[in-house]
């Protein structure tokens, strides 16, 4: 009879669920535990989050989109200061942004339904419905050749420059200053695209500067090495994503954890959008993995787990 | 000087969001609410549906998607129930489901990830990753047989059909149930597209059964018409997007309030992933009208926005 | 020895495609068949669908989205003509679309980056980069009111009303006008969401019209049941994907043939992006059924799906 | 009178494209040269491309996702040696794809429809339906280390890198070996984030290896510096559309042209899918530069722009 064979897999009814005014969001999170498609995938990533932090685990976090600009910072800053986090693997452009705030400058809300030329007119920088005033660059470009300047003429790795930034920034809210203080490593493998690199291409004119493309993949591999457990939050795909994945690969280690929050499908074939399961078949991701994508906006998504997860973890 | 001319266009500083513990979610909106992008734009649907149920409005609310299976039905049929939604338009799937779990048989939390055939071996069902038993269909076309039985041969519309089957139910989580009690009308012009109508065709090769398809047309229009102010809900696109937006298109009425949760992007040229913005060029929407598009799984925004009103209007 | 296992599955070797100036579509796509992602799908496409022509197959069309605005017309009802296309299940606006063409009125070339409510007081209509003149809808009320002036007060399905609109039409691209001379049946279960069922709501208003909603289902399903081969191209998703696929299922025949160009993806859980898989599942599609996905904008690969199938069967 | 105003919207009606047997790429293109969404991006895109290609331009060719695995190999290649690219800009995994061909090994076509554990137990990686066997790595590594054994223990760029790499190729389709015949530079800001950067730290643990993270920054603005014109081909997002656009934002110049093919849109915020108008507002793209954004898949819509330009420009 066929009903004992797929008994197994018509064991947990859907549920309807319910809201109530007043709702804690760890709460609304349970309540779309037992829901389906997206709600179900929130629901079990922030389970995974929370064993993968109670857990021995090696955390490792990779930061790809306009985040910062968006207003993702703080969150992401003080999840290192709690040691949500202890690897950081980022885009250049979101430490950029990290720098121009913690140099008291602003993003500002605007508007994806604008006129571009005009905008540029005015020296106003457009992402997506965030603006950003060109003349902060100026400042921007002030701090970068001070900090640029005060590094020695010895060959440093990519980690070893953006510590150093983060020691020379005076602000608690800012993801590089806070991963400094707290000795969580920040790789960039694409730091020359980025304002930090053209910052560094004009220092260079006049000035050595010696940064080693691969020297920090040695102590990158050896936290992978030497992680009893392995977790990686994923937030959007890009080169974190797959510098997190491919360390691992060369290691006898795997993940075991991992969540992945995005927006990109898996129907374009590209690394960005594609499943944690694929990432199985090359070993990266372990079999018994627990892993799960949400594929919904990170902006949404982020703040939503970090909230159920800090409520159940209590810190 | 164009920094006067640009005055204007920074005039909010982008939030960096702060989490903390134990967080509730309308509190969790308000942090979004100076943020970008997807953030951004779920703070602005919560506001803009707060103005909408606190203002002298018609309601009107879009349901397209797999809904019901995935857990939404509860939170619709309570929203109808305190008043939240005066009309209803939706695909007829999202009724069958609603039908199925009103029998007592439920959904169930299934995989994307699995084999199809075998699935059909076991007589399972799957929408995305929700399994449904076949052999549900059997008590469902017994239902669904009596209640036509019921009707009398006279010519009905739709929506006097919806009204019929919902008052042969007998759950309170029922969406076609509640909506009879609230004499909340549900509109459905695709009926035939859905187990609904598969059943329709049944009974018809033997009884009669007279559904006019378009008789339902003035009162829904007689609705636009008469509404003081209007706002829509549209959770997905589809058809109830499209028939919501044409109807008051043949009035001297616009929408005052439109919210879109969709995942669907203007790119592909389709209605259901076009801006509100199109939508005024049309006189659809108005001018002046408030409105905003949330493009991130509705199963995790619509849970959200409705816990942050529901807080927010203390109902 | 694994390599005895998978050898299997590395049979066939990725083609590093040439492109060689004047190649003609046909060649296009077979130097695409030894590709990947949406290139090899595109070429299984075109295989699929010319053996779904050579076969003794029941050709069904499912025509959602706004392909008429966007171009696609003469390709539609070309089809039709040569043979390719057996039954078509479409959407209202499709129709809307086809009709204002038929009439000698256009769309125009627009764009989507434009100031809906400047368009609007230019009484121009905007679907994401074709702009329509409002006005086109006076010529469009005239023809319709004039149409259904001339139906009895008869009963009537809505393939039957849509074979009599396409009767008094007097334009050969017009895909209505081709379907009723060819005797190709048009189903629309959602007409009332479209300016064909506005127009019939203003002349019910006045006359008789009685039109039944689940009228012609008998004969969709006999045309399903008479099938000795059944065979899909689905452009889109939407009520008509939904529609010819619930249609098979209570009959004891399946889908052999199944193709569909779509930019939905699974991801959101609904039907219109629900893979051909999920459709096994259900015994919609056939075990051992020909299926593929492409999922990329249909403006750009039904021309070339129809360009090769033409080039290979020669007509 | 609002016609006149609105007469310069309503010039160029939508032309319903007509599809014959044998038609060539070019034909087909120009049919849809009238047409809208996708088709009449895609027209305009050939259109752009060959003006580009015509005027006294440098070139840049921006080559994001797995599409050396998809079959796109040749196609770069051909373009490089016909003089279509000036300067490529690409991720480290294509590049090592590239490699995995020029040693004679191949790619594989798979499904994504597929057990990754049972893959991984058989030693297949999977890139979406492409599989690869494990194996090739151990060809591949032996290649890598003897050719890093080559370089003597200077500092070098990236782009020296990769051009070292390619000289030491012996296949005519490879990318590398293409480019370093034709003189063409080939950067890759993130090449740590490849298989190539795993095997510099293997290396590495042994010997002296120096690559210099920022020193191809100069040479690669020199060239956006010097350039009459520019135009941009961006295959995909991701740091190779980034890093060029950014270059040239320390120039006086900006992009004349940019055509963009790629399946992430705007909505997620993200630089991948951010318009080419969003980039004028940076003054990445110029003021009066012709752009467009086909939002397609790019192992589609590359060899057909390619077919079509091909043919124009009898080359």
């Amino acid at each position: 009879m066929h009903y004992d064979e797929t008994a197994n897999k018509l064991v947990r009814p859907i549920n309807q669920a319910k809201i109530t005014p007043g709702m804690n969001v760890d709460s609304l999170v349970s309540e779309l535990d037992g829901c389906a498609f997206g709600a179900g995938r929130l629901a079990e990533a922030v389970d995974i989050y929370c064993d993968m932090q109670r857990d021995d685990t090696t955390k490792f976090f990779g930061f790809a989109g306009a985040m910062v600009p968006a207003g993702m910072q703080s969150i992401v800053s003080d999840l290192i200061r709690d040691g949500y986090i202890d690897v950081l693997v980022t885009t250049g452009a979101n430490m950029v942004h990290d720098l121009v705030e913690s140099l008291g400058l602003h993003h500002y809300k605007g508007t994806d339904i604008t006129d571009d030329v005009e905008l540029k007119h005015e020296e106003i920088n457009r992402i997506y419905d965030v603006f950003l005033p060109e003349h902060h660059f100026i400042d921007f470009e002030d701090k970068m050749q001070s900090i640029y300047g005060e590094l020695s003429s010895d060959t440093i790795s990519i980690r070893e420059l953006l510590t150093h930034i983060g020691s020379r920034l005076d602000d608690k809210n800012s993801i590089l200053k806070t991963a400094a203080d707290m000795d969580v490593p920040i790789y960039c493998p694409a730091i020359q695209d980025s304002m930090i690199g053209l910052q560094a291409w004009l220092y260079k004119q006049m000035n050595p500067l010696n940064v080693d493309a691969f020297a920090d993949m040695k102590e990158f591999i050896d936290i992978c090495y030497d992680a009893k457990k392995a977790g990686a939050l994923l937030i959007g795909g890009g080169v974190p994503k797959n510098y997190i994945f491919q360390s691992m690969l060369v290691t006898p280690n795997e993940f075991d954890y991992a969540i992945q929050l995005t927006m990109d499908t898996p129907e374009t074939g590209g690394l960005s959008g594609a499943t944690l399961d694929e990432a199985r078949s090359w070993g990266k991701v372990g079999e018994e993995a627990r892993s799960v994508t949400v594929y919904a906006d990170a902006t949404i998504t982020l703040p939503i787990i970090v909230a159920a997860a800090r409520s159940r973890l209590g810190k």
